[in-house]
């Protein structure tokens, strides 16, 4: 088995409308020094290994895990 | 201005029902191979530096970004 870390980011071009509550939100706090706030999903999972674990770790990712339309992924097997 | 990456997970003794719900629809999906599957927060954003940085990071991670009492943070610096 390998432990499996996945990021899911909104594409930058896209307004972030959550990340801009969460900054607007700071700033009330008092830390106007926060910018560029952006949210995403974080996704740990143990997969089982074999010669197809990646292919199989990007086909969650697109078919599942991931709106390509909006979002982005990025993965890390720790083995 | 550096970098941020916040990680917000469950605590590890506390079940994620979403996680249950991803890994079981893998499994319908035909990746069987999937255990553990957790979901949680990823946080970019920039933040102003200053011998206050780390602490302000820390603060804000726990009185807005995480709920200290069912999630657990981390982040890491990007210089």
């Amino acid at each position: 088995m390998a432990q499996v870390k996945v990021y899911i980011t909104l594409k930058p071009s896209l307004l972030d409308a959550q990340g801009k509550v969460v900054q607007g939100a700071l700033h009330q706090l008092g830390y106007e020094g926060v910018e560029q706030v952006r949210i995403g999903k974080y996704i740990e999972m143990t997969v089982a290994d074999g010669p197809q674990r990646d292919a199989h770790i990007m086909e969650m990712c697109e078919k599942l895990l991931a709106n390509l339309v909006i979002e982005d992924y990025r993965y890390e097997v720790i083995e």
